[in-house]
């Protein structure tokens, strides 16, 4: 995905839908405001439906291989589905080529979606091909299940509530700088598991199935962790304090910061990690750290859910840091 | 959708799906061979998903009013569950805009989906909104609901069997022509009428629920009748046999044929119609005839299901229309 602008367009989105959207919508969708509707499945059941639409020279390059390319558009609908705690159970796929993209292309793009099917045992269950003069459009369908009422949404976040993050932050807007040839303090190693993070990122399928018994709220970070968590405190009506300090990092995300310490920011604003946010209550907490270890992946407390409304991050000193001076919307 | 290509641009799309997408197929995907999939519902019931993407200036044209873009994104869909038997539940959107579309246009794009929502009884489930360098590109997934095991599958159609379609055929592809000015012994109201049958097609939902307990296998036509008839011939390992003379036609493509009589060949080979196409036993005959009267729909018998493969179209003489020499596939 190289030099492609990484983050949705997004300007204006969450305006847009409210006003023209939102009104459309029945029950199950959520109100528009989780990434995700809810339909009756099989008894004791049921259904998540996702959706994510990724555009050439928006989302991804032109020249990005093209088995990571489908295996991207995959993993962001799978990551959907993590964050309300659901299981995938297939995926429809919309492909809108244009005629440049000749079999070959097709023909990696197929096989990176196989390796991904048979690594998150999923299938494809249908879709639709059409012929564009204008870039490529691609567009997963993505659905899973999860116990009935037990799909973890955004809006139930709890004063008192500590709020987790699963893995590391920030690798993948790094991951884009090394791409683009803007970091140079990292070696070529540190600089390949960044650039694999932005390219191949993780869905927390695992987790996310087991915090639907634990967790109050739930989404995956793709806009940056202090947007998304806006986010969930909007929808709950809650507040939220985070430390900078707390933030986890991984040893190439470390290495980075050595040669440049104003990057930290990016482990509170960069998106396209793919990370669970959560809050749960804090008597979880040693049920969570046993999870964690059971799963390999890790799982970090980084601020408490409060009165009021908004994120407030404290820096080093304890004092918070000042939001409204930007760059903590990556968009 | 004025002057726009209507078709599909098809170009080797089936071959394709065979050749990179039909490996990857889950249960429940048909195969990929029915527009739609089959996934376990609530008890007895069955959830069938379908999708459709349409692009800017292949599928409409850029300057079409936004409200019928959207009603006709709706009801392409809207058809597929018809055709599967089933009632619909809701749909997803995604929408990738290039930044010339403004607030009008996404307003009374709103309020098509809006209309249509109220008439057929759906609601928006959710959906993604991007931005885009290139043409407009537009995505609707459906779900509906059926009873379990009752879905009518293209596969289904049986030696002996009876061909039917509902409505009248032919009158989108003169009402594309119409709109094109090429159309010019047709008078306004004829003119109009043809161009509201291209426009805005008419799901036959309620027809389509009746049928999942008759039909052996069924289809909407939208790449017109032959070819349609043709996808079910394959699938179900079947011929058919047809007659020209016994293709339903509207007063206003009658209109059409009384000044240019080559027309008749649209009404077999006509796209976009979105009239349902089945088979049944001819012991259904009788049922069929109170199900048309009590609908307000007609149904007409236009041929059999023979052993054999492929499609023979009897021309008003008795004997066999050379399908070879062309003009009965649209694309």
């Amino acid at each position: 995905m190289a030099a492609a602008k990484a983050a949705k367009a997004k300007f204006g989105e969450f305006e847009r839908i409210a006003r023209y959207f939102a009104p459309l919508a029945g029950p199950g969708a959520l109100g528009l405001l989780d990434d995700a509707a809810l339909i009756e499945g099989p008894p004791g059941e049921q259904y998540v439906l996702t959706t994510d639409t990724i555009v050439e020279n928006v989302h991804f390059l032109s020249d990005d291989p093209p088995d990571q390319v489908a295996r991207k558009l995959l993993r962001v609908n799978l990551s959907d589905l993590a964050a309300k705690g659901a299981a995938p159970v297939g995926y429809l796929l919309n492909t809108s080529l244009p005629k440049s993209r000749g079999e070959a292309w097709l023909e990696a793009f197929a096989q990176g979606l196989a390796a991904d099917q048979a690594e998150f045992g999923i299938a494809l269950l249908g879709g639709d091909s059409v012929a564009s003069s204008g870039p490529l459009c691609l567009t997963v369908t993505a659905i899973g299940r999860v116990r009935a009422g037990k799909a973890v949404l955004r809006r139930g976040a709890q004063q008192g509530d500590w709020i987790y993050c699963s893995g590391t932050l920030g690798d993948a807007a790094l991951g884009l700088r090394y791409l683009r040839g803007e970091l140079t303090g990292s070696d070529a190693a540190a600089g390949n598991y960044l650039a694999g993070r932005y390219r191949l990122p993780q869905p927390r399928l695992s987790l996310g199935q087991k915090l639907a018994e634990i967790a109050h709220a739930m989404l995956d970070i793709s806009d940056g962790l202090v947007a998304d968590l806006g986010h969930i405190c909007e929808v709950s009506k809650v507040g939220a304090t985070i430390e900078e300090l707390l933030a986890p990092l991984s040893p190439a995300f470390r290495q980075a910061l050595t040669a440049d310490p104003s990057l930290l920011s990016l482990a509170l604003t960069g998106g396209d990690d793919y990370e669970l946010l959560f809050t749960a209550a804090p008597e979880a907490g040693p049920k969570l750290k046993t999870l964690a270890a059971e799963l390999g992946v890790s799982v970090t407390r980084i601020g408490t859910i409060e009165a009021g409304q908004g994120v407030r991050v404290l820096g080093p000193s304890g004092a918070a840091l000042d939001l409204a001076q930007g760059g903590y919307r990556h968009f």
